[in-house]
């Protein structure tokens, strides 16, 4: 199957997990429930579960049996989204093409949503059709990925940098971090689906973190270039907010260097996986060469 | 052993738990550990840890065994406490006597604590020293009673709710969500620590339901009765903000007569324990009479 089709399967697979993971909007609390539904449904590029299933139907994992930690690992994406949008926070309005959840309900329902959608991620593992080990191994591995230790950590280095220019040895931590963590989460869930080895895991997690720079690399990229209408979001606010960025650090020439350097390492590190890794390496490519 | 010196030995021991359980303030993100750590030590009653260790004691599990359920329900509840504090919500400057997290530290690290202290609950069930059947046992409990379904769904009530006079049905409802959730959740994790039967767990749900609802009824008295110094945070809020509580909906001596109908309900509920329930029975008093 062209991957293409492939990615809009698994695409409509997740959309069916979250809309049955998600309680419904006519149910009290009913603004409680519409705003975790504003954050997580019909949206976004699902990158993080198309991870998973790449990754887990690399090793012959059921599709079914990927459907919660795909599921798990878009909350906290939303949620994540939802809390960092926050005025306290980075104070955006737009966010993929639609008003963000504080301002298309209010600040509290914004952050109370956030929180219950972080803890639904959980539930969801905790209650997957899965033998108890493999939930435990998941429920460990999206939460050392989700916390202080790593996408939370992440966005609190990212607001004590704010104001001052930071290395790039810190941009680096920073994101390996804030976006990074929760990336090479998405890849590692779907291989523990799949039974993968210790060998294999190591690999993923090469590509996984080369992905996660390369990234926030183009991110970076485009909010100089691009435009907010095609963004989905606010254009142009890494230079407004005076944040440190590749382009800024690199210049842009040299940031587009390092996502060459970047794709390279990613071909290399599924190498030895042959034909078969070619969605996850498909996946790859798109967060090279992405245009939103 | 007198209660008095078990509950002071099981508060040392979910402290030691709890310090471990958190990153340490001297390494980056040291502004976000540091509020993690504000939010979490050297304060509170312990009420939830002490369940905890009461209700799997009473089955002779191992204290050891309990840490981690017990760390895990405190830092679910102080992360709550963290976002319940926001200026967005409840906007409280005084929390256990000392300020709150947003105004010792500022409110994009409140909003973020919160957050991470929540995912670390999941983190430290998931990665416990325990059969992996039983770590799972515990994440669904404590993800259950945190989520939209519980404390979270309790809150968004609360909100929906300021500004109209509920009715009583309404009223415990809501409680039974905002703060009877985790309460029932510390008894029911304990209780599975220690190999409960279903009928047990269904007698101390019976308990814990009663405890939450004391809890709830007692803290609506103190509100009216009591001053900020006594209880660490600011009295006298539910009239200002025209909240329903027990004493407005049924008077002060019906406010009093339920709270006594209540200790009854406990009563009966551990009635079959016999002596060895009177943990359990001491905090279940320590509810209803309590003067902070």
């Amino acid at each position: 199957m062209p991957t293409d089709a492939l990615f809009a399967r698994w695409a409509q697979r997740v959309e069916i997990a979250l809309e049955r993971a998600l309680p419904s909007a006519e149910t009290a609390p009913q603004r409680l429930h519409a705003a975790m539904r504003h954050a997580s449904l019909g949206g976004g590029k699902r990158m993080r579960p198309l991870l998973v299933y790449a990754s887990g139907t690399l090793f012959d994992a059921d599709e079914a049996l990927l459907d919660p930690p795909a599921a798990a690992v878009e909350l906290i994406h939303a949620y994540s989204l939802v809390h960092d949008d926050l005025p306290a926070m980075d104070d955006d309005d737009l966010r993929r093409g639609r008003p963000t959840v504080h301002i298309a309900f209010d600040e509290a329902t914004a952050i109370l949503a956030g929180d219950a959608l972080q803890t639904r991620a959980f539930e969801i593992l905790a209650a997957a059709d899965a033998p108890a080990q493999l939930r435990v191994d998941w429920l460990r591995t999206l939460a050392d990925a989700s916390g202080a230790g790593g996408m939370c950590g992440g966005q609190a280095l990212d607001i004590d940098a704010t104001g001052r220019l930071q290395t790039l040895d810190e941009l680096q931590r920073m994101h390996a971090l804030k976006t990074g963590a929760l990336i090479r989460a998405a890849v590692r869930l779907g291989a523990l689906g799949g039974g993968a080895s210790e060998n294999e895991l190591a690999s993923l997690d090469m590509f996984a973190t080369a992905l996660g720079l390369a990234f926030q690399v183009r991110d970076d990229i485009l909010d100089v270039e691009s435009s907010s209408e095609k963004l989905g979001k606010t254009a142009g606010k890494d230079e407004a907010q005076a944040k440190s960025t590749y382009p800024a650090l690199l210049g842009m020439p040299g940031a587009k260097a390092k996502l060459g350097e970047l794709a390279e390492a990613m071909r290399e590190a599924l190498h030895g996986f042959g034909d078969r890794a070619e969605p996850l390496a498909a996946l790859g490519r798109l967060a090279v060469e992405r245009d939103h």
